[in-house]
């Protein structure tokens, strides 16, 4: 359809034959170019694009009439079923934190912060810049743009003690979002039928994206204080797995951070198993009591495989992340995500940059810090109040969520079911174990929308708790 | 550092460190107090910063110095070596097509589009009002913005002949460029170690995307009316093999389109052996003498898994791209993606569907049209008078490259390294071929820079022809 009058006819007469019987004869010729104030070559046009698309037949002598249509079937896919046979790991299509549910209903399920704790001056302020830059109409590098890796390198460098060698920009690759990082890494550094340790409990989309990527998963506990490296050092012994998957800055659900000690523990037993800690650093910017301490800063021999995401800080619409890594490792890594996506998106990648070096990120951060410790104390409380039979064991020292302890013999499902019944909507502690729970869970976020209604929450999570003692 | 004179502190002392021997007196708290207008509890949470970074150490009563620093030494990440193994696939990090090249030299290797191909006054106008809206802030549904389902399934469905039921918008999945789709599709629907049909000379992306899924590729020859029906017959007869990749649409590299009788006849054959047509439609609209015609208008039981990418005509900052399957097959898709990376940005759907809904769109694929149309005939005629023993089978019908055949003999890294030292950047054909290449190739990009000099390019491949005849 190359010709806007031509186009103008077909969808006319389209409309038209929608509501005609088959059969009935189309307007002549004539009176579609008087109807469009069309050429007769226009009108021919357009009756030739409807006769090849077998709406309309010319019958030569007589005239133009409506092809008569085959009534429409119920579709059948079942041949597929053979072809696809049986898929390798059940994945879930959509984990409950991500579903959408009634306005007016409290949503304690989701990952996301609301949108008022985010930066959205600064986020419009930047998009509206960077439409005006090469950014917009340019292809970005494979690894980046040069100016946001060495923004993630300088972050990361300033955190590296004496006598540890910094990553430099070279080292960062620019990701559309850590969850594409997190099937790379397991693709290109672990691979299919291969073991992986992780916690337990631990992110439900790296569960998922090891799922996908075929792993093995070897979990071993993880708790306040993150794993101990005793369990790390066994689990590596015995299934031969040459990496672990974790989360230790307010680790998702729990909201635990390792103690620097704990961490260079960790990193000791990595060292000697020729391994990799995969550090999924998700709520750097999300810090309440203490600030983030990544791993990754106390080691440049390329043990560990640190990843950092944006898009919970600055927007959900800027997907950014970065992914450090060195040595062959990072090599690998690369390769797997110029097959899987070449690059990223230069005008999220400058908007992001551009967020992040304003003279407001920095205050931004601070009151997002008051914010979510406002937030996490007053969830805290009223479920103290209202719901006293939730325990939480420790308060998260970061991220966005509450870890919340059930008493024994809850079935979780039904639970989540009655409080949605009640307009709560909450997220089964289920997703977050690699397997069998070792109890009753929800995670509660405290970012989400309406901490007004954070007192009302905790009073059905109460109630329906006292129905299911 | 939640504090931002405590920063500033860390940073001006640092930045004194790097010019100070080790052991060096570092200035008092009083003196620090006073140069930054700092509070004593500010001052001293610096020093416990920069104490526990490892850079200072204070000794009571004597005073705080610099400690002394291991010299950095080179990096040795050999111990990952006997972890990553060999890798399954060897996959390039970089393609050809992706080099960054002299900024004088005439670049033909491209895989894009020049920027004054591109509608960047559009473009830029839609990031600035997607900048505004709830899409700047706001997550994607997993599958994509509804609008934009609607609009790739309504492009579609206009295509479709009677008696065909057209796609809907629940049948379009929203992807961060079809790169990623390839990636999905062939882990989803093939799997490693399972067959795929493609045709010879193809995409390199897919060609990639194929490895790094691990899957056996089956190669048919394709010319330009496509691959004959019966060889596609026999390939999947003798391999088993459930799917075939294919462009029908001005393919890259040979800009071939395959009739309507031909896209039915090979649609039979998948339909006969139950089999997926995977039909990347990346030119739709890089169309020169006629228009797009997708296989997948005619195919309603879910043969044909379709992909079509706005990257190339809209701008490679705006990653969108749009894959429509029906049944179990885009069920396994869905599932895939969610795991791979969950959900595409929503500004970078917004802008995509502002571009292509503004009138001033059809008109750019108008002029879009001229330009590639007199870019491809002036490349033609500067080949045909300069370089005469460069061999073009057919001329393009669209997209944006010619596939030109060398003299039996040459060796084309060789004949690619020359043009290169003159000043002229060709893609060597090698990539294209999924086996060993049918003969020396090249692939020219007649929508690069600077047309004006193609036939000092063609001259450059002329001499170079007749030195390596």
């Amino acid at each position: 359809m190359n010709n806007d009058s031509t186009g103008r006819i077909i969808a006319g007469v389209r409309e038209w034959i929608a509501h005609a019987p088959p059969g009935a004869r189309v307007p002549s010729s004539r009176a579609l170019m008087a109807e469009y104030g069309a050429s007769p070559v226009t009108v021919q046009k357009a009756m030739r694009a409807l006769a090849s698309l077998g709406l309309i037949e010319s019958r030569p002598g007589v005239g133009t009439f409506v092809r008569s249509v085959r009534t429409t079937r119920p579709a059948d896919y079942g041949w597929q079923t053979a072809v696809l046979g049986s898929p390798h790991a059940r994945i879930a299509a959509l984990s409950s934190t991500q579903r959408t549910v009634a306005p007016d209903a409290i949503a304690l399920h989701s990952g996301y912060p609301a949108r008022d704790l985010l930066p959205e001056r600064l986020v419009r302020a930047a998009i509206a810049r960077a439409a005006r830059t090469d950014a917009a109409m340019t292809r970005s590098p494979a690894t980046g743009l040069p100016d946001l890796q060495a923004w993630f390198a300088t972050d990361l460098a300033a955190l590296a003690p004496v006598g540890v060698t910094p990553p430099t920009a070279r080292d960062v690759l620019i990701l559309p979002g850590s969850q594409s990082g997190l099937s790379s890494i397991f693709r290109a550094l672990v691979g299919p039928g291969h073991p992986l340790v992780i916690e337990s409990p631990t992110y439900w989309g790296a569960i998922l994206a090891a799922a996908q990527a075929g792993v093995v998963l070897v979990p071993i506990p993880s708790g306040p204080d993150g794993p101990d490296p005793d369990d790390l050092e066994r689990a590596f012994a015995q299934s031969g797995a040459r990496a672990v998957y974790a989360q230790p800055t307010f680790s998702n659900p729990t909201g635990a951070q390792w103690s620097t000690e704990r961490g260079v523990a960790v990193l000791e037993v990595v060292r000697r198993h020729a391994a990799f800690l995969i550090e999924d650093d998700w709520a750097h910017d999300l810090a309440i009591d203490t600030d983030a301490r990544p791993i990754a800063a106390h080691d440049d021999d390329g043990h560990v495989i640190y990843l950092r995401s944006l898009t919970k800080s600055v927007s959900p619409s800027l997907r950014v992340a970065a992914l450090v890594a060195r040595g062959p490792a990072r090599d690998r890594i690369i390769a797997d995500r110029a097959a899987e996506s070449m690059y990223v998106s230069a005008l999220l990648q400058s908007a992001a940059l551009d967020v992040v070096t304003q003279p407001g990120w920095r205050g931004h951060l601070r009151g997002l810090r008051d914010q979510l410790r406002s937030r996490r104390d007053l969830m805290i409380d009223s479920l103290r109040e209202h719901a006293p039979g939730a325990h939480v064991e420790r308060p998260p020292l970061g991220g966005l969520n509450l870890w919340v302890r059930l008493p024994d013999g809850i079935d979780v499902e039904r639970f989540v079911r009655d409080c949605e019944s009640r307009g709560v909507i909450v997220a089964p502690g289920t997703e977050w174990f690699p397997a069998e729970p070792s109890g009753p869970h929800l995670r509660l976020n405290y970012s989400g929308p309406d901490p007004e209604r954070f007192p009302e929450a905790a009073r059905v999570i109460g109630a329906v708790l006292d129905e299911h003692a």
